[in-house]
């Protein structure tokens, strides 16, 4: 049965599933939200998920919400990119819930706010505010990757799928890989697994690539 | 063994951890971080937490970071406020995720950004961008309970007590209980949880209560 996945091409959130189903085989196919024309605010949406959020999968008969929810779903299932024990689990868990709260979520707002506004409507204040709070979450996961090749455990997992998902986007946030070695270096491998996408080559776009 | 919890009062996150372990009835001693002063990004308490986060919760011979990590193990460990499925599993860990990502989060920086920083130092967009996010995630949870008395699978959860925690509070964030009545006899609900007590009545504060 091939999966579904509700998602955008400029969702960092959506990428990191979609990246997971393509890392690991599993088939699946993409449901265009149009988020921007308010698609995901819609009754019909929310239907599907109240919390009026991308992504959503449907795999196995379930309808799962909270894109960590689904690549704990697909590590397990898989048996790929997940952990081997209670302290492995709870590892993995713990960056997701950091990168949740920490480092995709304010990415994701200050890309939005950046780039897919219209200029006269941007809060620069609001952008500052989240600048800085991103710089040190920055410095956090530098840090930490000075002594390891991997988030978590040694070895790729779903915390490193979900941690650079936003990273590897072109439009301006305020994060410049030269200006991180570290984590430069760790993108660099995990883009180089077999199979590994950009997320634009994952997912049907609501924009039309920029031209130069 | 005295499990052992850094944290401070005015610490909504810290506060989630306090709770299920007085709850649960764990063994259990504060260890005051004077957060306001930059403790939590001194050297000595990165060595203990390198994401320079509160809360930070010693048991077990672990040391735990991410209040909902602890929460899970605590929920393993004592049989209490957890699940009995897989399934029951994801659907608390969704809302962890919610919680982590558009509640707690926004709250937490909310409030801190309004009441813990001096009058001229408050970014006032910035407040506003806030104000206008948590609206739309008050009227989610909103919604969710208009079916339902408890956020997950029928009883009271570790979704219950990450969710509502920063919202007993007194001091503003653009929240008020009246203006949402589902949350508001849902917190009631909670509240009256045998030994349940009130965030400042369970740990250390770094402020004096305020006077009338």
């Amino acid at each position: 049965m091939t999966a579904q996945l509700w998602c955008f091409g400029e969702s960092g959130n959506a990428a990191k599933v979609a990246q997971m189903l393509t890392l690991t085989g599993t088939a699946w196919q993409p449901v265009f939200v149009n988020f921007f024309a308010g698609e995901a605010r819609s009754p019909a949406f929310r239907a599907i998920n109240p919390m009026g959020e991308v992504p959503v999968l449907r795999l196995d008969g379930r309808t799962l919400t909270q894109s960590a929810v689904m690549l704990r779903h697909l590590a397990r299932k898989t048996g790929q990119f997940g952990w081997a024990s209670e302290e492995e689990e709870d590892e993995i868990l713990r960056w997701l819930f950091w990168d949740n709260h920490k480092f995709s979520a304010q990415i994701g707002t200050t890309r939005f706010l950046m780039n897919f506004l219209p200029p006269e409507k941007r809060p620069e204040q609001a952008i500052a505010f989240q600048q800085g709070r991103l710089k040190a979450a920055y410095a956090v996961l530098e840090d930490h990757l000075a002594s390891r090749d991997w988030v978590a455990n040694g070895r790729p997992s779903i915390a490193d799928l979900s941690l650079a998902s936003y990273l590897y986007y072109p439009e301006p946030f305020g994060f410049v890989r030269a200006d991180w070695p570290r984590i430069d270096a760790w993108m660099s491998r995990l883009s180089a697994l077999p199979g590994w996408k950009h997320p634009y080559d994952l997912m049907p776009r609501a924009f039309p690539p920029a031209t130069a």
